[in-house]
């Protein structure tokens, strides 16, 4: 099975982005349609990509204090409703079981969308005095939203994901660790998915049920459109007040908590494809992949390859995550591009003529270069290879990035802008929430955030011409 | 706040047992009561336990090469119903989702209370060939089973747990690895939470719903009872019929998988507080304590307690897991007590004197015998006493357990055994189900296992009088 067959089973990603995403996902098979309408499963490699998202997340949130537990993932109406804002924004999409153990339930209990009213009542249960405080607690679960048109990883019924809740004794206290949390997803993001970020504060209009603020991290996927890839939100009393979460002060005086939410979802998954991929499949950067090295034996069925081989992979097992594909129905060349298509950074290719040579190939999976390597040196150089993968994969999206932002001062122009390239566009904005309902039912775009680098264009707003002191940017969304 | 006081909160475990584990759940923080009826919270002292299980068992299962993957949480009615002994044990436990997106769903939806029939599913598109084989997969998640009465950890509407699930060519290697993944979970129920299991077989009436076979690690807890710790499962082709998981041989014939299914649960939690708590409360096995060794201070206010009790715990931060109680509203009465409770395996005093001496002083928590160690040979002293306390904890369970363990010849003798003493009680059986029904209708005990280390007691079934070339252990459960 020659290269260009293979290829071809993949659909050009320039012609049909969607489609392309579609057949990387199944093809490279990180996911598969379920049985359950609007859910997938996802299977042993996709899910390899999420404990490696785990781990390394998860270990920055202990660093700051983060400490987990489990709640129930089950939540009676009459808790989802204590927060009128948050009710209506999640009432609409959330999944309700009415039946238990055979008899009609008194109160339906709906699936959690999100655990702010479950865990709010515990914490009023816990917290008494400011020493309780701050109350830093995360869990890692499955929810589920009942959308109505959903894409593996993207817009899924149900999905993965680590939601974070903490009570402080001061709004400030509560804001500066809402921005912590940002910082560790731009970290995790930037540094392990090598994926740039844009930070900053949502508009009213796009800010999460509930909130005071939300923060966000935004990325740009490879056709321009732009994912929310994080949020972190600031509450206020807004949950303390209904949940009844209060604390006596140093001054004795009782007194509600200041909350926050903050989580990351395994739509990064979808973010990591859409971001990387090409033409070949999908390109993992290699803090995240879960195979950062393949060895493709050539003329495997000749003495010492697959010795030679089985050793190689020893060696290196120490180092980095090493798979040999010793498989003998295949032919190389079918089994480079299968590992290109999922997305292995490194490949070596070793064959009788390499051994006795005492050297191998190296073919970055990136750029697609070739390079011979002395055995000896083999080690060493894999790590700079792939040092140097993750950094060049992190600069091309930020090349990309660069290239498809752009300034508009019209209404017309964002349009214009947003029809010839996607991307991001940045304006000037009053702060009015009519001038951003106007640019969304034109153009399509939602407002991403208002960025913490802040840089003034031009004195108003392009929509209604008042006075603008902030800086928006725009884009259509996954 | 005495130490007399102090201890009183926990109801006495001799006098009532149950409300003496409740007490413990609560009070250490482990768990509490959800809004959810049924449901529990479980807590960030309890839950790192949970990560700890999960730690030491995940990489166990990696090193025999299972894959993570995740599967929906939710099931349609017709695939639940598939398999006829499989829906018959489940259907009247689960919860069902009759509303979702605000619309009656078309057909109800029950959250998995395991997920054979889903996984199968999958599995059934996934493998073609004897070349896909073995599949080797495994979920950590939430699972729901509608139970009537609950109890934290032991009993609860919704738990976690792992539950993998295996396909192989062959019944050989299928059964070869369900006995596999059963000495794993042996293992980590020996090694790490120093509770010594009983091995062995179910019977025909307490195997699992589905199952050809099921396999079992048995503990007794403190007060005689039984817990069923893990299972391990065998399902011939059960499942691989209804499910269509059909793989073509190595003669190019299609053939049915022969399939496995296997869960440990957050109820081990439940096994180590029973198996091993006393009138102080919890007492953990240093290998699974998210606290190891706690530092109180002793007149902390006085200079240089604090900056010796940091320097002490930077120190030891990288041998062991470890906490400085730098409260300043409770005395060190309080929190030797207080620590007691949560069942920190080793405490370290130290005081202004004891700095002067260079020394300080060690109680550990299963004998609550008393050292002074000099601070030179403190992490080495402390490192030796760990290991001390995990195996001696391990030994006092062993040695509970073979004074609870009795022969029975009896109908009468069975029942009195288990009156005097609780614990197990060994008969022989002639394998019918009716005598098994008949020890269950008159001593409530259930079948704990047929053992694999066999013994010949007698030549008859105690009950029928008939042959038996079977010895069987009972036991009352939890």
């Amino acid at each position: 099975m020659g290269k260009e067959n293979f290829v071809k089973e993949i659909t050009n990603i320039e012609e049909n982005f969607t489609q392309w995403y579609t057949d990387v996902v199944l093809k490279a098979e990180l996911a598969d349609y379920a049985e359950t309408k609007g859910c997938i499963a996802i299977r042993p490699y996709g899910y390899a990509i999420w404990e490696n998202i785990q781990n390394y997340t998860d270990k920055k949130f202990k660093e700051v204090g983060i400490q987990n537990f489990s709640m129930p993932s089950l939540i009676p109406e009459s808790l989802l409703n204590k927060e009128k804002d948050h009710v209506e924004g999640f009432a609409p999409e959330v999944a309700w079981v009415t039946i238990g153990g055979e008899e009609e339930l008194e109160e339906k209990l709906c699936i959690r969308p999100t655990s702010e009213t479950i865990i709010s009542t515990m914490y009023s249960k816990w917290i008494n005095s400011w020493r309780d405080l701050p109350v830093l607690g995360n869990q890692w679960c499955n929810v589920l939203r009942w959308e109505k048109e959903t894409r593996p990883f993207l817009r899924s019924r149900e999905f993965l994901w680590q939601e974070g809740h903490t009570v402080h004794e001061t709004s400030k206290e509560a804001e500066e660790r809402t921005l912590m949390m940002l910082e560790i997803y731009s970290d995790v993001i930037e540094n392990l998915l090598a994926i740039p970020v844009l930070k900053g504060r949502k508009t009213e209009k796009e800010k999460f049920a509930g909130a005071a603020q939300t923060y966000t991290v935004e990325c740009l996927m490879h056709d321009g459109r732009a994912l929310q890839a994080g949020t972190s939100h600031y509450f206020g009393q807004n949950f303390s007040k209904p949940f009844n979460i209060k604390f006596q002060n140093r001054e004795g005086k009782d007194e509600f908590g200041y909350t926050t939410s903050w989580g990351i979802t395994t739509r990064l998954i979808g973010a990591i494809i859409m971001a990387h991929g090409d033409n070949r499949g999908l390109k993992l950067p290699p803090k995240v992949a879960p195979i950062q090295v393949v060895i493709v034996p050539i003329a495997q069925h000749k003495d010492g390859v697959l010795d030679t081989c089985l050793e190689l992979k020893n060696n290196l097992s120490k180092s980095f995550k090493i798979k040999l594909d010793d498989r003998d129905n295949y032919s190389p060349g079918f089994k480079f591009n299968d590992w290109e298509m999922r997305g292995v950074p490194v490949r070596i290719e070793i064959g009788p003529r390499d051994i006795e040579n005492g050297e191998c190939i190296l073919v970055r999976r990136d750029t697609l270069e070739k390079e011979t390597v002395a055995l000896e040196n083999l080690e060493k150089r894999l790590k700079e290879l792939l040092e140097d993968i993750q950094n060049n994969m992190f600069n091309e999206c930020l090349e990309r990035r660069k290239a498809k932002t752009s300034v508009a001062y019209s209404l017309d122009e964002i349009l214009q802008n947003l029809e010839t390239n996607q991307g991001y566009v940045k304006t000037m904005w009053c702060g009015n929430m009519a001038c951003e309902d106007k640019i969304k039912e034109v153009t399509g775009a939602h407002s991403r955030c208002i960025p913490f680098e802040q840089e003034h264009l031009a004195d108003v707003c392009p929509i209604c011409g008042k006075k603008a002191d902030k800086m928006v940017v725009w884009g259509r969304q996954y």
